[in-house]
């Protein structure tokens, strides 16, 4: 069995190792949105009673017109996690199994416990003829790499003509819409689309994602997740914050993201790529720069498979982005 | 494949055929509280964060008093039909598979979904020697037949003998601790129990449950489930009920299941069975009160497997009751 993967979120853990009250650390390690939207009210039968057709049905009306997604419906499920974990069932994978990285790990570890070959490819040039699946996280999760829509509708084409099957986490896809593949997956009956709610939005506790693909593949991940599979909360607050108004939380972000790669560069470091909701930054000195952070209660992520990198999420308000600043203004004078 | 199980808590699909509104419907179709407990406060950072360690631990604590399991440490799931789509894979079973019955559905679903074959025996007696899995749910759904833990224990270690797993849901438990095996799993290898905590606490749409087992066993479910599965409010929400005053909400469901037998029985009816959460009826003129009952706009749960029964969950309060006792009258006056 392969060990956990060490993620993101962990303030506990770092906290027992630098001290600190936790409510005292600035948690850059994720990719969440640090200014989560405000709680729509949820109806307390929402709550009370098992999630019926009926909120689920209106989740999907809502997710569709939030992710493009023409006449399909895409699927909630408790969150991209858990279709990560069923997709070697899903899928019945025939063959290896390529995964275009280095990216999110997650994919690896599942295929890997399901005792899948698993191939870390670096380009989609180098899939090759007996995979038969492919993960593709676009935008990348930590470099940021993108593909563009005709790129991954030219490439799964002809993955379909080999029968192999293409999984696409737009885990990040919120602040680049026009990346997205989800307006074209009708017409690719071997895609996969993973959606993540709660990092757009700053509610990652919630637990919710959505899976965009044909109906056949949905038919069967809605029955390896079993009924009920997503809480009655998720549900009704995402139908509502589909409906709000994103530009403004897109924009945000994007100004945040501004102002988190200015402070990087301007505390001399170089940053090598990255998304809307976070930077990644390439360094001779990363590991000394990690725990001289976590002296200042400050955590980001780091990478047992890159020891240069270290990812930076946004920080919530000036406040927290003048102490990051100063952070790394003591580590390099 | 076989066909999804028509479960209560379907007021949607009852209501496009018999009209009415939603809200108009009394919902006798479940086994969940029908009085849910004061939802405690959910601080904003369970929301926004992935639940972490801290938030996990706090809530395995908890349930470890709730439930009297000792020195084991129950896991926190996204509801126990997230464990029983699992079970399959995580008892890898090499062997047939008895289930107790007539109860749950889903337990047969989720097995012959995987391939396994399935028997449903009706004692424990009829468990034979090939049988490597053994489903019991305790007390049952919907007859209310209860094992004392002194029969389960001694059933158990006879099943250890031969390495057959037994798997004890205690959906219902929650108003009859003294039934429960878990104060007593530490000594049993090879018993896997599922608790469900919306049933009780009134708060299904939560999707929340836990597991106590041997810690080979959960782990291996952990890893199935893979990391965040259960949502950072379902984790703080259950941390404050644990500890709250449960005496009442058991007194309140008991007090509510003897004005539920009395009118079934005030109406010409026939109580077989249940539990302080449901009560079962047997009549030869089930499925036409079934039919009058969703004329009333009243909705409780019918058996293709068993015609002449009908389960009815608790009504909340005593204008619900006499919404009960007028239909059941008008129909056998």
């Amino acid at each position: 069995m392969n060990a956990p993967i060490v993620h993101g979120g962990g303030i506990t853990a770092a906290a027992a190792i630098y001290g600190g009250e936790l409510e005292q650390w600035l948690d850059l390690s994720t990719g969440i949105n640090p200014c989560p939207v405000p709680l729509p009210d949820v109806p307390m039968r929402t709550w009370h009673r098992l999630p019926d057709r009926y909120l689920v049905d209106r989740a999907r009306t809502a997710a569709r017109s939030y992710y493009r997604s023409g006449e399909m419906l895409p699927l909630p499920v408790p969150g991209t996690q858990s279709v990560i974990q069923l997709l070697p069932r899903l899928l019945e994978v025939a063959g290896r199994v390529a995964i275009v990285g280095p990216t999110y790990g997650e994919y690896e570890r599942a295929f890997r416990m399901a005792g899948c070959s698993v191939d870390l490819v670096t380009r989609l040039d180098d899939v090759e003829t007996d995979h038969a699946v492919i993960v593709i996280v676009n935008p990348n999760n930590p470099t940021g790499r993108a593909y563009a829509p005709e790129e991954l509708i030219a490439f799964s084409k002809e993955m379909q003509a080999r029968r192999a099957v293409v999984v696409v986490d737009e885990a990040f896809g919120d602040t680049c819409p026009e990346l997205s593949l989800v307006p074209f997956v009708a017409q690719l009956q071997n895609v996969l689309i993973c959606r993540s709610f709660g990092k757009f939005f700053g509610l990652a506790g919630l637990r919710l994602g959505f899976v965009v693909a044909v109906v056949p593949i949905l038919r069967r991940l809605a029955e390896l997740l079993g009924p009920w599979a997503v809480s009655g909360p998720a549900l009704s607050i995402a139908t509502e914050l589909f409906a709000s108004d994103v530009t403004a939380i897109q924009r945000r972000l994007s100004e945040r993201a501004g102002v988190l790669r200015r402070t990087l560069e301007e505390g001399g470091l170089q940053v090598i790529g990255g998304t809307d909701l976070f930077a990644l930054v390439d360094d001779e000195q990363a590991g000394e720069l990690h725990q001289h952070l976590c002296r200042n209660h400050i955590l980001v992520r780091k990478f047992d498979y890159e020891p240069r990198w270290l990812r930076f999420g946004l920080a919530a308000d000036v406040a927290s982005d003048e102490r990051l600043s100063n952070a790394l203004q003591s580590f390099r004078p």
